[in-house]
């Protein structure tokens, strides 16, 4: 793991970072306590499709959970996003395609059929890789020595999840995880995916939208009644696809507090 | 309103009351700070079926309450409940009877089916009667004058939603309301409740058990779906009727103060 950069904000000292891993270079931040002095707890973040390590959302949440709770923070450009770019074309149609869908009008029955219809979203990215990616750096934070403990934790939705479901279900060191915005069904993969939920043992904040534009409501209950944790909850907002209330980020802090420890 | 005991206990004043309504006496509580010089937030507590006014969790969440947010709290008896119960041993067939459905074992389609069938609970409450109660018991307390502010919030599940969502929906003085273990059927008074439910307008969360021995799950979804509120939420747990896990109370707290306020 080789650091790119440095710079400290407020309290929050954010930190680029890049490794390789099965042939292709891996760009990360790492946010940690400006005054930590020891290893803490760690949240990974995994962001959404078209966007990348730094966008808006996962910036804030990296932000809010270092101030807020002393915890440290990492985030990686899944495959095919961010700097891993390849065809920028591409790139830019999927970003609008996905951008029509999601602020199209929340609960439209046409749109939800058609994304049934069409498998929703095209696959676009790899999840098994993004899954080993996600592993490779907690080994090497771990080999850091001081900068995480063993309370890590894992928040991501949307595509954030179906990367994260399989990565929290096969991956021992994640203690507890925040998904959401996903189904059995309205994206690539749905057995794996379903397989993955029932393997899934930690404890788990699941969040939906009742009115999204990408998926039925039924595939999303029945992607939270396939999760195997005993330990687990299902916050449901009206609203289309990014209509979660900024509100919930309380409900996040709560919840890896309650599991993480201070 | 008449006061009838008075204790204190860690900061919090317990006054005991009671009133008359539609030729019932009517007692209830009253928990306020010990520390309060002025009017506050209110929440009022709506008991279960076959619970009371002082029911361990409503004595619970109306400390909490108190201490923790500076708020104040009431219950009452809910009609044929508590000390207004008349016939013992009806009353105590009642909760014999509710204590074998939800400590029978969760999710188990019989028992889903067996309460749909038979409308799963008998009637045994007055709803209509209930609901004015709770309006004249604001009409007491304002005539106080100092006791409470403008700021009150509803808290009731299962037959306290029965009651409840009625009431806040037609009471213009209640801003915000936890609801909940309630479905539109598996419940006497279901185009009742649905209709009350699409006038509702306040923020509400509702909470629900995705395994609840008294209703099935689609029942639970329809409610949430016809609650009219643009701020509402559902929060869903696994376990039946009686398991919504403690740490939720945190939530309740979290909820009333984005509403109400310090």
């Amino acid at each position: 793991m080789q650091t790119t950069g440095e710079v400290v904000a407020k309290g929050v000292v954010e930190r680029s970072f890049e490794f390789e891993a099965d042939g292709e270079n891996v760009p990360g931040i790492l946010w940690r306590p400006e005054s930590a002095t020891s290893a803490t707890p760690l949240v990974l973040l995994g962001h959404g499709g078209t966007q990348h390590k730094r966008t808006p959302n996962i910036l804030g949440l990296a932000r809010r959970f270092v101030r807020h709770l002393g915890y440290s923070a990492v985030a990686l450009d899944a495959p095919g996003h961010g700097d891993r770019v390849l065809d920028k074309e591409a790139a830019d149609e999927r970003r609008r395609d996905l951008e029509r869908r999601v602020t199209s009008e929340s609960g439209s029955a046409s749109m939800v059929r058609s994304a049934d219809e069409q498998g929703a979203v095209r696959p676009f990215v790899a999840v098994g890789r993004a899954v080993r990616e996600w592993s490779t750096v907690l080994d090497l934070l771990e080999k850091e020595g001081d900068v995480v403990d063993e309370r890590i934790g894992y928040w991501g939705v949307s595509m954030g999840t179906m990367i994260g479901l399989p990565f929290v279900a096969s991956e021992p060191r994640v203690t507890a995880a925040v998904l959401g915005l996903a189904g059995v069904s309205g994206m690539p993969g749905a057995e794996e995916r379903e397989a993955a939920a029932r393997r899934c043992s930690v404890p788990v904040l699941f969040i939906f939208q009742w009115d999204d534009q990408l998926m039925s409501r039924q595939t999303g209950l029945d992607l939270f009644d396939a999760i195997g944790s005993a330990d687990k909850a299902m916050h449901v907002f009206p609203g289309g696809h990014v209509d979660t209330p900024l509100y919930e980020r309380d409900a996040y802090n709560a919840f890896f507090l309650r599991h993480l420890g201070r």
